[in-house]
């Protein structure tokens, strides 16, 4: 295949995808009709489903781009960091991101069919919250008592709490100086800080 | 009206609640029907409604009764052992009450009514942790240098992240030590405690 049409390939994909995370995040999984995402995408169904097999696959898709992209902000400045950017709006698509998150967290809890499928692709933020920490600890930021498992599923458990929020629409404007206390308690002893 | 009589109301009151929540938590909100309620209070609609205006009365009714009884498990042992009680399965109605808390999440998010009349009756939990951080630090077992309000959002943040986990289905057995931890943080500084 010649490189040019894999770029327009990818580029359309992208393309895709960006009309669909705004089209999910507005309507839902259900709502989001094919005509919807048509409109959303400027792209009809046949080169829609050219690229992905059925809606289920595109939001898939479309919850596995978004976790990389996580992965990516966790791998360089950590999950306190993406909760930051939740916190701000400073993230790159937050309304829609949330969005996406939401879906899912709500598939999740209704439908076990979806739960197998995306089990095997939720892996990414786990590993890269992992990694990111481990490197911390090696430069000697991380506080040492608890291990990289519970320190990775005490943010992971934080961040999931803090979408929730966001999304019942209570007040956030409170929360900077708790993420403060969150990336402090997983930081080295408070004692020894300045040792 | 004579004693007896208020005893009566008030026992078939909580016959109402308890069957409630359990069909509430079964078949969420739009899903519980009256016959169904009917069915799990057994009691007719007349004398349900006898109680409750509506069926939303009866909802907010009984989300208000559960903030009512974890205020008062939070009021003698604190936010964390109400996290705890509910990764264990110890507290009294474990999975219908986070079957009433997710269907308050859910409806949060996608009613704007019930958001208001809710926002009236949810300063209960806020309101029994704070008391307790407040009876905490004069008891010299909280760390001094952040504001009771922090901590209170914190564990608040912390427990709405518990409630999403466990709602999703997510495996929580690794999640007590991650207690621990969010517990010691909001403690007397580590390096202080045994002073």
């Amino acid at each position: 295949m010649p490189r040019v049409s894999q770029d327009h390939l990818d580029a359309r994909r992208r393309q895709i995808l960006d009309g669909a995370r705004a089209c999910f995040a507005r309507h839902g999984y259900e709502g989001a009709t094919v005509r919807r995402l048509e409109e959303a995408t400027h792209l009809s169904r046949g080169a829609i489903f050219h690229h992905f097999r059925d809606k289920e696959s595109l939001f898939l898709a479309l919850a596995e781009d978004d976790a990389a992209r996580m992965a990516d902000v966790v791998a360089e400045q950590g999950l306190v960091q993406v909760m930051r950017d939740l916190l701000s709006g400073r993230s790159q698509h937050p309304a829609d991101w949330l969005g996406t998150r939401l879906e899912v967290s709500r598939r999740l809890r209704t439908d076990p069919e979806f739960r197998a499928r995306w089990a095997e692709r939720s892996e990414q933020l786990t590993t890269a919250t992992r990694k990111r920490l481990a490197w911390q600890r090696q430069a000697g930021n991380l506080r040492d008592d608890i291990s990289i498992e519970v320190l990775a599923a005490y943010l992971e458990l934080v961040l999931e709490g803090l979408v929730s929020h966001l999304a019942m629409g209570l007040p956030a404007d409170d929360l900077e100086p708790v993420l403060d206390l969150v990336e402090e308690s997983v930081r080295r002893h408070r004692g020894l800080a300045a040792g």
